[in-house]
């Protein structure tokens, strides 16, 4: 078995404390933070008293759950109650929630230990971009919003992070840093706590050192029980080029390619899924449902006063874009009426895999990259994960796409895992 | 013109200043809540300093907008910074929030005067009822959730007050109660700063003591332009009984029917709307879906212990009413193929007049009420507003409601206008 054994599964079997295991994480931030900029708080002494506390009470009662003692970190945009949640905006600077968002609490009442709040853009939306880089190369993005957590996985010095994903979120940034992430089924992780930018599509994700650990996040938070892929069976793959396959560049291509002929060799079938009417709207009707809700949502902030708030904000509550109501209702029920055909159609399918990204991180002077193979998977609330697949011409990392059924979390999340033993076995 | 002028029209005239405003909340206040108890927290001085404040900047400045000075209650699961958000729930006594929700905000950047928190279910869902009593008769219910908000309105203690419907919760109180009351098109009200029960159906509504001022207060909350009704234009009514009349007491019937008379009388057209295939599933779809995502949202709750919380949240989280996945999708699909057919049909109508409620508020050793004819159009996202018709049996009132299409907000206020002053005229 090539996947290598991270924090968590060292922690799970006893050969870390949960205090030695956040000593990892504070060695590595020590390291790397300086360049990557991943967090915009981090507490190593309240986090190695969180784990000190976890540890005895393991000792003395057990563990909590199979996370008992696991360091994680937090996206800004989901609240805290014992580091700042900022948001990345200058409004919020230094602002304490007076209570952990529901997933966090979640968590944390299943032993998992606050390391500290990882970078976003400003209202994980649009405005202020973090000084995240990516830990491949410092001159490229991390890939947006959730910026910090991609980032913080990446370089071990988290071995989970939440985010969030409104478009493509944590599937890029996963993509673009080299590390596991997934997006579940739009409604299964309650929003209380998070700031809310396009309310119908903002979903909580997270990234991982592994996908046995995104699902196992899963799993303590209420999405389903993980069952490892059984030997032996073989699985029903669709290769899902989906209408925006020209945007892929060959890097991406080829990573979803030999990702099929890996599964493929491995005695499972991969078969083409055949073009579904009008998905080549779904893209457009993303864009129109996220700046409309963001409008809405961005009004107070924008009646508040322009002090402290980005032009591109500003922008998207003053400027319309053309959005109308008659757009919006036309957006929502296209979608609508294709959450059921794509669910009729990945009900004959295990998975399907497909891109994450275009290709490899773009530059930071260039933006955060598209969310091209993300926004439409987001608007129809199916789960996705990404799993880190090949390295790109620049020597970047570019990941692959595995989607199911609306709840099928926990099997898609199964296929990934044996789509990453595939992969890392050489 | 027989609609009274209230303490908004007032202001907005000059006849009054903010402060005599609140000053005249407060006085109803004393005489009132001893009874009806429709406040969780209610500060008078704040208010009164406020109002103040309000009126020597109208006097520099001029308004800030058209409900400059308006005293508002809001419902006790919206956040507000300057007093308590309880929640109804023990576990959140004297809790305050860092910041007021996006709502309040955009409210008081308009102007308004925050009185105080109105009394709610248990986290606006399930549990603890208010001690609120039916202004009208104290053994009856005022109608859950928006209970105070209700009954602030009715007795006069507030002009205007927010609350959120999920089922019925803002048009049942409103019906029960005596008070226009308006829930508008789902997602138009940015929901920062709530709590969520069921986010794909929570939306923020309010109760006010006219029409009119719903409308106004819809056009400071950014749904549109208010404009009065034009006099002598024909309307075209629809007459939707919806599948569920054979649960309308002759009550309710008899508001409905004397209302599309008086409409009828007054020149406008009022043909009956057909029957609309798979209708008949709306209000159990919805049931599905509210279950189904607030069992989500009160998982942290549950996982921090039972204490403080009522047994029928517990339950909500521990008993899944065999809720499966299937049958939330099918609800959400089924729910959103017809957004579609419902905007359809209504395009031919200026609004459609239905019932409220089933009939006059229960008693309070019976329950909140039924939301029967209030969970089909919440779950369609449905602008729905209820108008004061007549006295049922015991004496209480009932209302009769207005839908319109998705978005036709300020058309089905202009409607419910209309309807307002044929139902006030003897």
């Amino acid at each position: 078995m090539a996947v290598k054994r991270g924090i968590w599964n060292r922690l799970a079997s006893g050969e870390l404390s949960s205090e030695q295991a956040v000593e990892r994480c504070i060695a590595r931030y020590g390291r790397r933070e300086n360049e990557v900029r991943a967090f915009a708080a981090f507490d190593a002494e309240r986090a190695l008293g969180e784990a000190r506390a976890r540890d005895r009470e393991r000792e003395l009662r057990g563990p909590r759950s199979v996370l008992h003692g696991l360091p994680f970190a937090v996206k800004d945009v989901i609240d805290t109650v014992d580091l700042p949640t900022q948001r990345n905006s200058p409004r919020y600077e230094g602002r304490r929630a007076e209570q952990d968002a529901a997933c966090v609490r979640l968590l944390r009442q299943a032993g998992c230990v606050l390391l500290g709040k990882a970078e976003t853009v400003e209202f994980a939306g649009i405005g202020r971009n973090p000084l995240t880089t990516n830990p491949h190369d410092p001159a490229r993005t991390p890939g947006g919003s959730s910026a910090g957590s991609g980032a913080a996985v990446a370089t071990g010095m988290a071995p989970m992070a939440l985010g969030t994903q409104t478009g493509g979120s944590v599937i890029r940034p996963s993509s673009f840093c080299g590390v596991a992430g997934f997006k579940p089924t739009y409604g299964r992780v309650p929003v209380q706590g998070l700031w809310l930018h396009a309310p119908s599509l903002d979903t909580v994700g997270w990234m991982a050192e592994e996908v046995e650990l995104l699902a196992r996040t899963a799993e303590v938070l209420n999405l389903g029980q993980w069952q490892a892929p059984e030997d032996g069976r073989s699985l029903r793959i669709g290769l899902y080029r989906t209408p925006y396959w020209p945007d892929a560049e060959p890097a991406s291509r080829a990573a979803v390619e030999t990702a099929a002929e890996k599964l493929a060799e491995a005695g499972h079938s991969v078969d083409t899924v055949d073009e579904i009417p009008a998905a080549e709207n779904l893209n457009e009707w993303q864009d129109v449902i996220m700046h409309g809700e963001a409008r809405i949502s961005l009004l107070a902030e924008h009646g508040a006063g322009k002090q402290g708030l980005h032009e591109d904000i500003i922008e998207e509550v003053e400027v319309n874009r053309g959005i109308t109501p008659r757009l919006m209702a036309e957006a929502y029920d296209g979608i609508g009426g294709l959450r059921p055909v794509f669910d009729a159609r990945l009900a004959d399918y295990d998975a399907w895999l497909t891109a994450s990204v275009p290709g490899e991180a773009i530059l930071r002077s260039e933006g955060n990259g598209e969310a091209t193979f993300n926004r439409l998977f987001t608007a129809l609330h199916l789960p996705c994960v990404t799993v880190p697949a090949q390295k790109g011409p620049a020597g970047l990392p570019v990941g692959v796409q595995l989607v199911g059924a609306r709840f099928a979390d926990m099997q898609v999340l199964a296929v990934a895992a044996v789509l990453e033993k595939l992969l890392a076995d050489k």
